[in-house]
Formats: C-alpha cells, sequence, structure tokens
C-alpha cells in the first residue's frame, strides 16, 4: 500500500518536539502515558489503512446522489461510521462520566489527521459529529444530553453545524432562519433555508441532529440575536420526520465523497428545534466550538498536503529521468528525479509546509488541553490570549499554502500527476476548499489584525513575542542552531515593527487600517513557521546528540529548517515592504474601472 | 451568456498598447489592416460563443472514451473542427500560395485566445493541426507537403505533436522510439511507444497525422541522433490502417474534452514514416516549432485565467454579502462583494496576472512576426536573443500565475466556486496542465538561466536590458508615469545586480549555478510584468490626454500598474536575497534524510 503518511514523523511532532507527555501531569489525563497514546494513534492507523485508504479513490469517482429526496452515499460508509463508534472514537476526548475516554484533543487530532491522511472525505463525518455533540454537552441541558449524544457516540446518528444560509455566508448577522416559540418550553418552530451542510443527509446513519443557528421572533439584529438550536431530521423519539427536507445535493470539485446538502426546514411547518444554552448566545456558543474546528481544518489540509507529499516522494525515488547535471555520459542510466536539485527543492518546500504546519497546530491544541484544565485565571488568560492569536494563523496557513504544497506533488509527477492513474490530482482538487470553508483566509485576515491583535492590549501579542523569544534564546544555547535563531529573531524585530506601522494606521480608520489585512496574515503564518521550525531543529539537534539512531531523519529536520529560513521565511521582507507602504490601490481601485 | 473575455481590453493590447498596426508594414501583411484584423476577431468571436463555450460544461462532464481501439470524442466536435477548416483558421498565416491568408501569428493567436477562452479543450484540435502543418511546410518536402496538408488544412485531418515516451519525458535524449529504412527513398519503418498524445486519435477525423520524433538505426545517442517524421494514422492513399494503434486514453483532472491516446506504434511492423527534412536534426525542427507552442501554452493559461477572472468579476459584482467596512447599521442592505478591499485585491491580482501575461506574450508574437521577415540579419540576430530570453519567462510565468489567478477566482466565489454550479472549478483544474505540458517550469528555468542569458555573449540579456531602458525614458516623459518608472528602474537594476552574482557563481559549476534557476525565472517573469504595465500605463495616458471616451477603463489600468508595482514587483526583493545567498540546501539535502 501506498505510503501516505510518516510515523516517525508523527512521533517526533508529539513526544519529541512537542513533549504532549506534559499532558499527562494534568489530573484529568492522568490515566494516560506514551503507551496509551501510541495505542490510540496505531488503532488509527489499522483504520486507515484498512478501511479507509481503499476507499480513497473510489468515493472520489462514485460522488453521493440524491434520489427521492435522500442523499445515498458510499455503501461502506455505514459500517465505518459504526466503527468509528464502536472504538469510542467520537467521543473520545469526553470524561469517562459520558462514556468518554479523557483523550487530550491533541491526541484526538493527531490520530484524526492519519484518518483525514487516508481519505479525507471518509474523515469528515465522525469530526462532525463530535463537533456537534461537543456543542450539546458543553451548553445544552442535560436533557437535550440525554436525548441526542448517545446515539451520536454510537455512530448511529449523524451531527452537523447548520451556519451558512443563501443569504448569509461570510456575513453571519444577516442569518434569517427562524425560531418561534411553542407552548413546550425550550422548543422552537423553526423555519429557513441552509446550504453547503456537510453530511446534512445520508443513508448512512438513521438520524442527522443538526446543531443550527436561527433567530428568535423578536431578537435583536445582527449577531447578537442569534440563538443556538438542535434541529434533528427526525424526531428523537419518534422516529417521525421533523420537516428537515434536502433540497438539493452540491456537486463539488473535490472531497466527493462527503455529501454536502441544501436543507429546507419546517417548510410544512412541522420542524421542531431544541434551544442550547440562552438565547441570543447562539454565536458565543458555536464560536467556541468554531475554534476547534478551524484548528481541525488547518489539520485536514496538513493531512491532504502530507498524502501528496509522500506520495511525490515515492515517485520521485522511483522515477528515473536524465541524469546528474554535470554527467555528460548518456550511455550512464537515467537517475531517479530526487537527484534534481528543482526536484529536491519542490520536495523541501513540501516538508517544510506540512511538518511546520503540523508543529503549529500540535502546539495549538497542547495550549486547548491546558486551557481546558487550567485553574490559574491569569495564566489561563495568557494562553487564551495565545491560542486566540493563532488560531487564524494555524487555519489560514496550512490551508493556503497546502494548495501550494500539493500543487508542487502534482508539478513533481508532471504529466502523470495531472493524469486519474496517481492520486495527486484528487488531493489538489480537495485541497482547494480549506481557505474556504469554516471562514475564508480574507475573513481570517481581518479576525486576526482587527480583533486579535488588538484585544486585551494587545495580550496576544505580546504573548506570542514572549514565546517566540524563549525558543530563540533555547536554540542559541543548541549546538548547531545558532545561525537559525538569529534569523528567526531579525524576523521576529521585522514582524513587530510592522504591526506597529499597521497600529499607527489603525488611526486613519478601519478601511486602512484593514485593507491588507490578509497579507499580514500572510506574514505571521511565515514568522509562526519560522518560529516552528526553530523549535523543530531545536528538538532533532538535542535528540541527535543523545540517540545514535534515525540520524537521517533528524539530518533531514535540520536541513529543511534550512530550506525554510532561506525560501520561505524571506518573503517576510516583501511582505513588510508592501504593509509598511501607504498606497492603497484597494481603496483607490474603483468598482467600475475593473 | 456569460462573460468569459473582455473585447475592449483585447483592443487595447492589439491596437493601443502594441501598436499590432505596424506589422502590416511588413509586405507579407500589406494587405492587412485594423479592418481585417477585426474581422479576424470577430469571426473568432462569433465561433466562441455559438459553438464553443455552449459546450465548455458538457464537454468536462462527458469524457471522450477508448471504445474497441478508438477514441470517441464529443459528437459536436466534428462539425466545429470542419468549420475551422472551412473558415480557413488552422492555416491562416500561411502564405497566398499555400490558400492561407497571410495573417500575423500574432492577431492568429490574439484570435485564438478568444477560442481558448470560451472552451480550453475544443480550442486544441485545430491549435495542435496547424502546429504540425507548419513543420511539414517549414521543413519537409514538396511532396509530403502535397501529400499530408491539404486536409489537415481542410480540418479533415488532424495533426499531433508526438514527441513524449514511457522512459522519456522531459529527458528527450532517451528516446528511443526507432526508425528502420525501407528501399523507398524517405520512407522508414518506425516502432516504439508514444505517450500523452493530445488528440492522437479521435473520430471526429478521417486520420491524425503525427509529427513525431524517432530515432534511425544507427544514429549517435542523446539529442543529436533524433530525426523528426510524419507518421500518418491511416496510409494517406489507400486510408489503410498504417499500425498506429490506440493503446489507451488517460483520464485527466481538466481540459478533459481533448483526448490524450497513449500509441503503440508499428508493433506489427507495418507503420511507415516519412523522414522530415535531415535525418538526425529532428530536435532542431521540432524545437524551431515548440518554441511557438510555448508562446502557445503561455497564451492558453492566460485565456483560461482570463475567463475564470471575468466570471469572478461579474460574481462580485452581483453577490450581495456584508457591508462596508466603517458601516455599523445592520438595517441597510448588504452590498456586493466588489465594494470589499479583499475582494477588490483579488480581482486586481487576477487583472494584473492575466492582462500583463497578455501584453507579454503579443509582444512575443509580434516580434516573432517581424523576425519572419527581418532582412537585416544583425538586427534579426538581437530580436531572435531576444524572443529565446523571452520564451521560456512568456510560457511559465503565465502558466505558473496563471493557477494562483484562477484560484483566486474560485476563492471570491467562496463555497459556490468549489461547486460545479460554477465554472470557476473546472478553470481550476484545466489551469493546472500548463506549467507541466511543453516544458515544466523546471526545465524552463535551467533553460533560461543555463542558455538564454548566457547564448551569444548575453546578447539576449544584453537587449533585454535595453527595451526596458526605452520603456523606462518614454514613461519618465510620460505625466503619470514618472513614479513607476523609476521602480521598474531600481528593480531592473536589482534584477542585473542578482545575474550578476549568478554568473559569478556558475564558476563554481553548473549544480550551484543552475540549483536556483526556477527561482530566476520567477524572478524574471515579475520583471517582464513590472515592464509591461509600465508600458500598459503609459499607453492608457498617453490615450487617456488624446480621447474622452473609457476614462473608466484607462483610470483601471493606471490602478492595476499601481497595484502591480506593489503588491507583485516588490516580491522580487525576497527571491533576489535568496538568489544571492551561498546556503544550498536544496544541494545538501540529502535524498534519504527525506
Amino acid at each position: 500500500m501506498a505510503k501516505f503518511y510518516s510515523r516517525q514523523e508523527l512521533n517526533f511532532q508529539l513526544f519529541e518536539n512537542l513533549d504532549c507527555l506534559q499532558l499527562t501531569q494534568i489530573p484529568y489525563f492522568a490515566d494516560h502515558s506514551e503507551e496509551t497514546f501510541k495505542l490510540i494513534l496505531d488503532s488509527a492507523d489499522q483504520i486507515a489503512r484498512k478501511k479507509l485508504y481503499p476507499l480513497l479513490t473510489e468515493m472520489d469517482r462514485k460522488e453521493p446522489t440524491l434520489e427521492a429526496g435522500k442523499i445515498k452515499i458510499h455503501p461502506e460508509m455505514k459500517a465505518i461510521i459504526r466503527q468509528f463508534g464502536e472504538d469510542g472514537w467520537i467521543n473520545a476526548t469526553f470524561s469517562y462520566a459520558e462514556a468518554g475516554q479523557q483523550l487530550p484533543w491533541t491526541i484526538h487530532l493527531a490520530a484524526g489527521f492519519i484518518l483525514q491522511a487516508a481519505n479525507y472525505s471518509a474523515s469528515v463525518f465522525p469530526f462532525l459529529t463530535t463537533g456537534a455533540a461537543n456543542l450539546i454537552r458543553t451548553f445544552g441541558s442535560r436533557a437535550l444530553v440525554e436525548k441526542f449524544t448517545p446515539k451520536m457516540y454510537s455512530g448511529e446518528w449523524q451531527g452537523t453545524m447548520a451556519l451558512t444560509e443563501p443569504d448569509a455566508g461570510s456575513s453571519l448577522s444577516d442569518l434569517s432562519t427562524s425560531a418561534q416559540p411553542t407552548d413546550e418550553e425550550g422548543v422552537y418552530l423553526i423555519k429557513g433555508q441552509k446550504i453547503y451542510i456537510s453530511c446534512g443527509d445520508h443513508d448512512a446513519v438513521d438520524n442527522v441532529i443538526h446543531l443550527m443557528l436561527a433567530r428568535i421572533s423578536g431578537a435583536p439584529a445582527g449577531t447578537k440575536g442569534i440563538s443556538l438550536f438542535v434541529v434533528p431530521q427526525k424526531r428523537a423519539d419518534s422516529g417521525e420526520s421533523n420537516d428537515v427536507l434536502t433540497e438539493g445535493i452540491y456537486h463539488k470539485m473535490g472531497y466527493k465523497g462527503a455529501p454536502i446538502a441544501h436543507l429546507m426546514i419546517g417548510s410544512n411547518k412541522g420542524c421542531k428545534g431544541y434551544l442550547v444554552g440562552e438565547p441570543n448566545l447562539g454565536l458565543k456558543y458555536m464560536f467556541q466550538m468554531m475554534n476547534e474546528a478551524r484548528l481541525g481544518v488547518g489539520m485536514n489540509a496538513v493531512a491532504i498536503a502530507t498524502a501528496a507529499y509522500q506520495a511525490s516522494l515515492t515517485y520521485a525515488k522511483e522515477r528515473p529521468q536524465g541524469r546528474k547535471i554535470d554527467e555528460k555520459d548518456l550511455s550512464k542510466p537515467q537517475v531517479p528525479i530526487i537527484a534534481h536539485a528543482d526536484v529536491k527543492r519542490m520536495l523541501l518546500f513540501q516538508k517544510s509546509i506540512t511538518e511546520g504546519s503540523m508543529a503549529l497546530i500540535l502546539y495549538c491544541t497542547k495550549l486547548s488541553d491546558e486551557i481546558s484544565h487550567e485553574l490559574d485565571e491569569v495564566i489561563k488568560a495568557k494562553q487564551e490570549a495565545l491560542l486566540d492569536l493563532l488560531t487564524p494563523i494555524a487555519k489560514s496557513y496550512p490551508s493556503e499554502m497546502g494548495l501550494q504544497s500539493t500543487s508542487a506533488a502534482v508539478q513533481i509527477l508532471g504529466g502523470a500527476g495531472y493524469t486519474t492513474d496517481f492520486p495527486v490530482e484528487q488531493y489538489y482538487r480537495e485541497a482547494r476548499i480549506h481557505p474556504i470553508h469554516e471562514g475564508t483566509t480574507g475573513i481570517h485576515g481581518m479576525d486576526l489584525l482587527g480583533r486579535k491583535v488588538l484585544i486585551h492590549d494587545g495580550l496576544g501579542w505580546k504573548m506570542l513575542n514572549q514565546e517566540i523569544l524563549k525558543s530563540i534564546s533555547k536554540a542559541k544555547l543548541t549546538v548547531g542552531c545558532e545561525a537559525l535563531a538569529l534569523i528567526v529573531e531579525s524576523y521576529l524585530a521585522n514582524a513587530n515593527a510592522t504591526a506597529n506601522i499597521l497600529l499607527q494606521k489603525s488611526k486613519e480608520g478601519p478601511a486602512i487600517f484593514l485593507a491588507d489585512a490578509t497579507l499580514f496574515l500572510e506574514l505571521c503564518g511565515l514568522l509562526a513557521m519560522g518560529w516552528m521550525w526553530l523549535n523543530q531543529a531545536r528538538s532533532a539537534r538535542e535528540r541527535m546528540a543523545r540517540v545514535e539512531s534515525d540520524q537521517n531523519f533528524y539530518l533531514g529536520k535540520m536541513e529543511t529548517a534550512n530550506y525554510f529560513m532561506e525560501y520561505e521565511l524571506v518573503k517576510i521582507k516583501s511582505l513588510a515592504e508592501r504593509l509598511k507602504s501607504s498606497n492603497y490601490p484597494t481603496i483607490a481601485m474603483k468598482e467600475d474601472w475593473f
């Protein structure tokens, strides 16, 4: 079977670079150990290899269909979803009291990465159910939890997040799905339309539980009047229709195996929704989960790009073509294309993007695991500020660069990469969704510069500086990492200078301040990657000094860190030059000049 | 019908920015005028709108199939190909003696752009036939011309370029298809395999004429032993099989309407090939045409990106979402997304890439038209050196940036852009071929830095400098263009300094010299675009001063030039910094460190 990820790399990330075992010192995770963590990874590896990867191509070629109002998906998905349930996969991070395993999210997502790398479409189903169940258990009443979550955990029911409407995509304040109170407390009549609902309907489960945003009659306009509801496709008790009808299915460029539905809700006035938590706090609840979903999307992007990287690496080692650049003797056999500098550049590019992004996402999930159990409010506030700042970066950099990375994989395969004989073209199509869903890159740029850099008197940005400076100090004391530390230090200074100029600009109003928010997000992505590669280089050096095995692996890490600083981090210079400019073509350009 | 290109823009490029009417002063083109040129464009526009665009989606969804050894394509293509023949489209650039129209290639390709923007797959068929016929008429005997070209011109027969073999893709020196002399002079028995042959077999024509590279028995190894043959699918006289069998069809990510074949040649020892020109000069002949094909691919890339740009521009003007950044009143209606700075940035990006690339390609085709009829050998040598230098740039920059440009179009449409309800996802898939075929970007990087910059004592590079300096001088004298001129001047100096450092490095051997050839290609692409945008800004300014109409159009040109300098040209700084470095991760990285 083709290699779609490297377990050695994943182990390095978790146990050497991140030191995830620190989490076991938190009482909630105390029963865990390196052994239990590795068992979870093994279990994910098994199902990924035996069930998911073999269906990768087939799920792409045989798309879900809508027949007589019901979406039909690949027939093998039913057993796979049930197995996720039976393995305890869906509620693994939840407490023992909820029949969970109290697994750190870090390990859950690292194991999820294996599933995603094997078959992104198939991995979407349990991921969404976990997110939806998590909203109910966190903000819902005990009655709602008991009514809905057990069959979600078992994989009998699907969970979804139902936000988008025809007239409200990025602009959530314009949501118009309505909720009319009924005589029954907490029960509302829901009416509206939702579009782009992932796994919004399919025949591998008995019911679909939508976590849906809607507006209670009389609620304030904008985001302050949005409430969260549990809206089942069928009534939980009777199994009768709850008037959530599948109006359409979207056909899309990639991850075709996961169905995306257009739903009509309450068009026959028969849709009951159950209020979660307080009225008008729906968006706040949803965002708490969406931050996790955003890191999840970052990991999806890493997973697809990793599978593409591994496919192109295998090809580059096997495919003979041409000779070394200083070889003139044509009677010599051709060399594998990995011998060519430009092919190595494209491999180093992919390695640097995928492994650097993985390090960043796992850094964030560990922070999240720590925050969930931190008792000291001051420490917690600082950690939260840092995580809030990093979330748009950890969602967007892997998503945007994941496209470039899978594109490099296609390029390495050349004409072969463009055909359906190899999986890289599928990865290229699948990767394209990530800069769009869970907030477009443009939205995250505004979130980063317009909110996360500013709030709490810039606490998040200060924390970022503090943590990067810690890494720089440690690296300066590590033989072989001094030069890398100085490079990151200089780019940190450049990033700070740029941020300060932008803050000055904020006095000229939001239009000028935020005109290039997307570019600032890109700059911060590069800075965060530089930081992560500095950490990885130090981890590799420390390990090399202690153990004699796997020297090639660690030498590869060191050289990839070097690559990143030389080829990628240097892009900060051009970005910073643009960001400091006071010439604004995107504001000056009039709509009718296009 | 959706707008897939702008005729106003194309007219600006040809008649205002390029001044293509200068070509009518060349005797060969003397019968032509603005009127005849515009008639050709009108004619292309008609067939594009009426025949090609309506099939765009359908040809993507209903792929060609291989049935009983024969490839079947969309049934409407037969009439379309014949119409191309009847309209004189296939041999339009050839002489009156050849029943051609003596049309400048510049106009032929500009009209071709309209077809490509409407439906890239459909545009491939006549484009290939023209290229193949051109090889026969330029290098073949009168007998070959008479035997094969008339039915190619009429669209009854398809032409192809048959280079690639299973073990020889980018490495043409390893071609192994063999040619055995027969008793008949100029006739050889051909045996071998060819892969990825575009339009290599299909049922819309009566015969397929392959221009095929093969090695005559006893020929030298490497590229010096390759000859060019006309290899028909069926014998031209009898219509019997010529033992060219279709072994397979490739399914691919995009431009699915054009079939790509795997051919077995002479497996029953019955394949006759007709030698074109002299033995062992095949690659030289082929390259003469491939340079044209490369500019053609650059134009294909512009065409697809242009169609995507227009689709996203239409969407951005129509789709309401969110409010202006300083608008707090949620009772106000939503604004079209073009009002958002980040959407305008993505539109300006696409406009700058597509229109700048178009200007560069047309500059090259005009140069080519002039070269073909230049009598002064000294001038001709200089023009050829410049065109040779620009060709890898004009192929690669539009191809590579075309991907980014179509990706920006998808991003503007958001979730809708990822679905098959809009054409941008198809454009995104189609655009991906261009950095691969007609020489990968990596190959063009080596060609540019390793050959084109060096040969004839650097004449091409000197000519580039001379021409850019001319543009700078003119722009400095044009009100409103002075600042842009100074910017391009400073980046030209940066590019020259970088090139000089690389030339110094060449003393350390080809591995170091060429390690970052692809990045140098990217840098030269940016420089060439900066130059083209300077020219366009000047043309726009001059026009604005003379005519009062279309002020918005010209203001848009000026602002896009400004955008390009601010956001894109600035990337030269980071690239130059990397190129000047003497730290070589792509050389240091060992294959088993990955």
